[in-house]
Parts: structure tokens; C-alpha cells; sequence
């Protein structure tokens, strides 16, 4: 059911889809890195299986793929960027970049993006920061498919939150997640495998708790971190809202039910308040806060006390966040990459599409 | 069960306390405007149900009510904050303070605070930034009484998030949230009432489910928001994470298990690798991303937005967060604040103890 390839052989290949959809070599390359780095750290939806839905997007002229990026509104610490309507794997990193830069003159620079659209994993664009000693923070809203607690209506995208924070002799604390109870990647999953949700992931159209992974094709919603009010969710519903507001009411994106949806045939919202997806990004220096040797020593000395915290019956030892995906994309670059026969089905007429000769 | 008092006597009262502790009359205002949000708000737990407890901290010598708060470290948008062993509910006001000035500058201000102790509700200094147009952001960690995903082990505190965000005509966003399933103060009430706790908000001391209330009097450990690996813990545990490193890690305050306890009569923990408890403040000007009035339109529009969003069977509407505590506020400011009996006991020893004459 999936078929292995080199991390080099999936590079080539979508770096000449993005050449021929009309990036520059340097946007090319971006893109790319980007789109795969979801692959490598295993977040298997957000990689190589959205490639043929971004193409579909450019070729609906929702995504424009020589984009002007430009800076809209700023302060000593602060940027509003407009992506215009560029790709999200292009314009993210871009605006990272904008907020580093803002943090090694004034310690910190935060950047609102407007005008972009699915950027692919935060965790990604979060790292950027770890190199300059910084803490990187990525988040972007999403089209709605998360119900507000005590609501049956699709309000939020499911809104993820990025943070990495470096250390010294330990790997950077990578911190990457939906602000739902389960991010809609893992429904699909569920989807093909025939299986069932368990219950707190999905509602269905009436409200109801639901065990049914197609739900949300049937009016249904996925739930917010918490899965119900009893469990908090509308804690989970606070954060996707900030998540909306810094990422989409700063810039002057599209918000909330607004959001544009990423499959192609799914028509634009009406009435949409702003301009494409809206993403949020910051960098801190640590040296902004304490010398920087001191930080790192000391994010070490809680690194190593949370992995020799005891573990409970059945497990051997207590995550750091970001540790599975490291070690996925350790074993992947060896590796290589599986990609699901749908996927990959995907990719040979992506392939004819553009008479590009592969292996495939 | 419980007696009514009106917010004018409770805050005689308290700030007759904090003056007999020896705060000079500016910070016993600040300490008792700051307690009493968290009894006009509905937060029970962390308002005069607390008094006692400060007072045997300064009792024990780990609280200095005449502190000398001073910045250790700074750049244009952040500053690192000695508390100086103060009240949290005096220092927390004053760190928001120089936020709020760094941003008037900057665009944005942030600020980690070492060396203070409970900083009364994180909302209360988030809404601070409102009045001035910018957005606030206040975290504190706390004691460990969590386990971390797949742990038994209690490493963090329920390290609560607050983020205020201004409307127009409409009534601020404010989120103000533990990070765990539910707060302790949650837990408590069921302990008042013995009444068992639904399953997910705390584990026995082997990791197992409980229902049982008083689970943490016997090892166990209360929850991160997510309840079990199934319903996004680790995402839970890695927000209550960020918030113990903005916190402690950046100020070079005490992290994770080695946070201080709040009951004086519970001992410090050896070896600690920062000062006292950590908290982190951010406040961003709305305009430094967009015209001020374009926000605040589009804020209003958002929460009108939401405030629509089809109901649940069974439910009324659909909360903005703070719609809860805001309406609490206007009740108790008018027809008083219920306080249970056996805090009112300890409120009576308070006085016996400094020779206040009260009404109780």
C-alpha cells in the first residue's frame, strides 16, 4: 500500500512541479523545503500529499506563484506583511526572516502575514529561529471545521501553534499542534484505514458525540482540544480563537467561518473580511531575557529532568515535545520517505500533467 | 454555608491586612485590588480564600512585603524582572507596567519576572493592556501537581495562560486558562461537596484513571489539558511546558518540580535552580499590525460573529471568552461576594491575629 522514496528523488521531484507552475529557482527551492519537511518529520498530510492540492490551487489563480511580499505596516518591533496570495511555503519563511531580523535589533519582532494561504507545518517555520538562539513561534488559522464548545456550527480552522525553543547539548524543544483534540490529518488516516474515531475527536451534525471518522462529511465537526466543556474544551476554543485573531484580525486576513478552504473545488466564502489566510510569527532572543549560555544550560538542566521523569506502567520514558519527530526524520533521511499508493497516484498524474519523467 | 459580603468590606478588610503585613499604602492597594479580581470574578479559589495563605508565606519569611522590584536585564521590547521576594499580586502589576511602556515604544513589550510568588488571576493582568489599545498577555508557572504524558511524576504546575483582547463596542476577549483538564481550585470545590471528579482530570499515583477528588492528597496528579495521549495531553503538557520556560527559564526563576509551594508549611525544594516562582507578561499595541480602529471593528465582528454561532441542543449560545467571569463581575459588584464558611473562619483568625475589628 506505499511505496519508499529517497528524500533526494521526492526533492527533485517537487522542485520541478514548483518550477513549472511559475516559482523562480529561489522560491522553488523554498517551497520545496518546506512542503517536505512535514514528510521528514513524519506529519505524512501536510507533505507531498498536498502537493497536487496546491497545483489545483494555482491553477483555480488562488495561489499566485511569483509573488511580491511586501511589508504593509511595521515598528521597531512589529511587520504586517501582505503574501500577495503567494504560496504559504513561500511566504512563511519569508516572514519569519521579517521577525528575526526585528528580533536582533529590538529582541523580540512579531510579524502578521495576510494574503497567504496553507503554509504546511508550523513547527517548521518555528525552527528557523533555533540558529540565531532564538525562540521561534509560528501559528496560522485554517478553514473552519472546528466547532466552539456548545456550538453545532464550524467556526475554526484547526489552528496549530508552533514553539522552539533552543538548547545546549540537548535537541531544540520542538513544540508543534493542532488546537484540537485530534489535528484532521489523523480523521484521514481513520478515513482509509475504515476505522473509527475514538470518542472526543469529531461531533456530529446535531452535537452528538460520534465514533464515526466521516463525520465532518456529513455536517459534523471536529472538537476542540478538550473534546467537551466537562474536559475543557473551551480552553481548546480560546486557543484556536487567539490563533485566528493574531494570525487573522492583526493583518487583515480572512477570519473565523471565513477562511478561504484549501480544496480547490470548494468555492470561496462569501462576504470574506480580509485577504486569504492569515499566519503569526515571532522571534525572541533568549539573550533578550538572560545571557544566552545561561538559558541554554538551564533549558538543558529541564530537558533532562523531564525525561528522567518516572514514567507511568507501560511506558518506558517521558517525550520532550518535538522527540518523535526528530527521530522520524533522523530515520527518514536514511531512510526514505513512504508515501500511501493514493498518493502516490497523485503524483504520476501531476507527473503527466507537466510531461515531467520520473521514477515513479 | 456561605456569608455575602459587599466588595467595599472585603477590601477594607484586605487591604487592612496587607498594610499590617508591612506593604506601604500604594502596594497594599495594588495586592488587594489584585486579590479581589478573582472574587468579583468568580475565581473563588484564588481570591480572599487566599489572604491567610499569603500571610504565612510572609510569616515563614518568604514573602517581603516591601520589595525593591528592579529590572536585571533588558533590551527595546523586553525586560528581565527581580520581584525581590514581593507579593506576585504586587509584582505581576508592576512587570505588565513595563510591558505595557516597552510597547508604547517598540510596538511590543515583554517581560520575564523571577523571584516573586502567586500573582493572584493571570487575566487581571492581561486586561490590564486593554485600556491602553494593546493586547495582554500574562503566564505564571506554579508548584508541580501535573504529571506530564506517559508520567506519574508531577512536573509542572497548572500554569495558567491569560491574552486580552480589545473590541469596539463589543466586550473584551478574554481567555484566562489553566493548562491542565481543570484548575485545582475545581478539584477543591468537589472536595468540599465529596463528590467525585468526572474521569480525566486526575490520575492515582500508578497512573491509573480516578475519580477520586482527593487523588492528589494520595500521589496522584492532576491532568494536562487533554486528559490522555488519546485526547491530545501531550499537547497540553507542552503548553504548560512553554509557559514554565517563559517564565522561570527566561527570568531565572525555579522550574518545573522545583517551583515553590504555596503553603508555607509545605518545605522549599532542595537545590533549586532559579529565585522564587516566574511569570511572563507581553502587551501588544494593536496598532503596531493595523490601524487601531480597523481591529477593533474587525474584533467586534469576530465576536459578533461567534456570539451567532448555531447552538448545541440543549444550549442557549455560544461564550466569548470572559463572557462568563464579565457577567459574574457585574452580579458581585452589586450584590456582594459569597464567601464559604470556612474561609470566613480564617478571615476571622486573620483579624483576631492583627487586631483588626471587623463586621464578621
Amino acid at each position: 500500500m506505499e511505496k519508499n522514496f529517497s528524500y533526494t528523488s521526492l526533492y527533485n521531484f517537487t522542485y520541478n512541479i514548483f518550477k513549472h507552475i511559475g516559482c523562480n529557482n529561489s522560491d522553488a527551492t523554498t517551497a520545496t523545503k518546506t512542503l517536505l519537511a512535514a514528510d521528514l518529520r513524519g506529519i505524512d498530510s501536510h507533505g507531498v500529499a498536498r502537493l497536487s492540492g496546491y497545483v489545483r490551487l494555482w491553477q483555480a489563480k488562488r495561489i499566485n506563484s511569483n509573488p511580491n511580499i511586501k511589508i504593509i505596516h511595521e515598528t521597531i518591533s512589529t511587520a504586517t506583511v501582505d503574501g500577495d496570495a503567494g504560496l504559504g511555503l513561500v511566504v512563511a519563511p519569508h516572514a519569519i526572516q521579517i521577525a528575526i531580523k526585528k528580533a536582533e535589533h529590538a529582541g523580540t519582532g512579531w510579524v502578521s502575514v495576510c494574503n497567504s494561504n496553507h503554509f504546511g507545518i508550523a513547527g517548521y517555520h518555528a525552527m528557523m529561529a533555533l540558529e540565531k538562539d532564538m525562540i521561534g513561534i509560528a501559528m496560522t488559522n485554517a478553514s473552519a471545521l472546528v466547532a466552539p464548545t456548545f456550538s453545532i456550527e464550524r467556526m475554526l480552522g484547526t489552528n496549530p501553534i508552533a514553539v522552539a525553543i533552543p538548547a545546549d547539548k540537548q535537541p531544540a524543544f520542538v513544540a508543534d499542534f493542532a488546537t484540537t483534540t485530534a489535528a484532521n490529518g489523523k480523521l484521514e488516516i481513520l478515513q482509509r484505514k475504515k476505522e473509527d474515531a475514538p470518542l472526543g475527536w469529531v461531533q456530529d451534525k446535531n452535537g452528538n458525540a460520534s465514533t464515526n471518522a466521516n463525520e465532518l462529511k456529513q455536517g459534523g465537526a471536529l472538537l476542540p482540544l478538550g473534546s467537551d466543556k466537562e474536559h475543557g474544551s473551551h480552553k481548546g476554543y480560546a486557543l484556536g480563537s487567539i490563533v485566528d485573531i493574531f494570525s487573522a484580525v492583526f493583518s487583515g486576513a480572512s477570519y473565523g467561518p471565513w477562511a478561504p478552504p484549501f480544496p480547490a473545488y470548494v468555492p470561496i466564502p462569501e462576504n470574506m473580511p480580509g485577504k486569504g489566510l492569515g499566519h503569526f510569527f515571532g522571534a525572541m532572543r533568549i539573550d533578550a531575557f538572560r545571557p544566552a549560555d545561561d538559558f541554554k544550560k538551564h533549558i538543558d538542566n529541564w530537558i533532562e529532568r523531564f525525561r528522567r521523569a518516572k514514567p507511568a506502567a507501560g511506558y518506558d520514558k517521558v517525550l520532550i515535545p518535538g522527540d518523535p519527530e526528530r527521530e522520524m526524520e533522523e530515520i527518514r533521511i536514511k531512510e526514505g520517505i513512504p508515501v500511501v499508493e493514493s498518493v502516490v497516484e497523485e503524483l504520476k498524474t501531476l507527473a503527466k500533467q507537466f510531461n515531467i519523467e520520473t521514477e515513479f
